[in-house]
């Protein structure tokens, strides 16, 4: 992965100055917009000593390699992304420091669809989840789109790209941590599941969920209760009920 | 809105099949598949009565406007579009008869990307909403593409289009039905709100959130902790979550 992408859109990059450390390196600004929120931008840049610069939009489309950027590309530093030695150390860092709640991972093993892992981030970012680990191959990335979709969280977020999820998953169970993937078959409800200590959530892909060799890794396979015709649902849908009914319960104990 | 739509790819189809009352007319098949579930597909439609037409992929991404079809494209005859008349028929039987649990509705006011509109419909469906309710100008409509995300939900859950929301709002309340809104500026949690009684659910639209208008209509303005940097919830996680949240409570009720 680049050292360096691109966050395109006008709240996708409002969302990303309004963040710590989002690592702006560069703004660049269709030079005939005349919209007051790219000036308010362009303000916020100059506080932040953000370079501004100028380009038309055939070059914002192609340095980010997305048409529908409304006239605004950030050049982002993405020094957050972790490899497996760096996320193991968080693991641990975390596991000694309740400070912020128990520990909780979300694990996306294949996510296919550049929306639903834009919303996942999102919802990952929103609920405080302290990693989300993908697979480094087999699996769609930090583009440009997620990035929008994201908003903001693609850069807030620390997210873990690894080259085996079932290798990362045994040490997870090794430190003790709760392994809850989620499954049609799932045996327990979600709403019954004990999600107040340390937890991992492991969404499967779209179509196909959760791999069975990583099902068979999980301590809990969870389902959500179908009163309908259709058999599941949306996987960044049920990542956000999964990840906020920890909330809930996390909560309540306090 | 037109009394036939088209449904395209091959598992929103299937779930389609799957569904009773899916009210499928005609099914149209790239003739030179050679894809076992498209073989599968025609088999089950011929258990059904269901004509199968060959078409080949211009015809199939004429006919649909849609040009990602998987060489599959289901006519189906959308009798269930609710009118504003129809809808209050609905609720005042749902409000006689609670032995499917207490009356839900989901109000999507100005939804504008299709992908949202069918992660709404395929949440609402699974967590067993009586009906969707939109308004007829100014949102997103039942689109192919809004058919295949929602994977049959749109075929399956009663949908309503009114002319004004507010108004469908005002005769809500004056059943006694609480109203339920969701707002960053909410003054009260998901989680604290009592949920067990008739409720509607109202959701506004991507970036603008609930309009003012709306708001002010509501008995309840929740908001969902957000413990990151960004500050809300893709709108289709955000209605899972608090769709959940209901099915959670109603359940531990029994």
């Amino acid at each position: 992965m680049s050292n360096s992408h691109y966050v395109t859109g006008l709240r996708a990059v409002e969302q990303l100055l309004a963040t710590p450390g989002g690592d702006v390196r560069k703004l660049y600004v269709e030079y005939k917009s005349a919209n007051p929120r790219v000036a308010a931008l362009i303000e916020l840049a100059k506080s932040q000593e953000i370079e501004t610069q100028p380009a038309n939009r055939a070059r914002l489309t192609q340095m980010s390699g997305e048409s529908r950027h409304q006239g605004i590309v950030a050049e982002v530093s993405r020094s957050s992304v972790l490899d497996e030695g760096a996320l193991r150390t968080l693991v641990e860092n975390r596991l000694v420091n309740e400070q912020d709640g128990p520990l909780m991972l979300l694990v996306l093993d294949g996510i296919q669809d550049t929306h639903n892992l834009g919303a996942c981030l999102r919802t990952a970012d929103a609920a405080g989840v302290d990693a989300v680990v993908v697979p480094r191959h087999g699996a769609v990335g930090l583009t440009p789109t997620v990035s929008k979709i994201a908003a903001g969280a693609a850069e807030s977020v620390p997210f873990a790209t690894v080259g085996n999820i079932g290798r990362v998953l045994n040490w997870l169970a090794d430190y003790g941590i709760t392994l809850v993937g989620t499954s049609d078959a799932g045996s327990e409800s979600l709403f019954d599941a004990d999600l107040s200590g340390p937890i991992v959530f492991v969404m499967g892909r779209e179509q196909s969920g959760l791999r069975k060799s990583v099902a068979d890794r999980c301590d809990l396979l969870v389902n959500l209760p179908m009163r309908g015709s259709v058999q599941s649902l949306n996987v960044s849908v049920a990542t956000g009920i999964c990840l906020y009914e920890a909330v809930r319960q996390r909560r309540a104990d306090k």
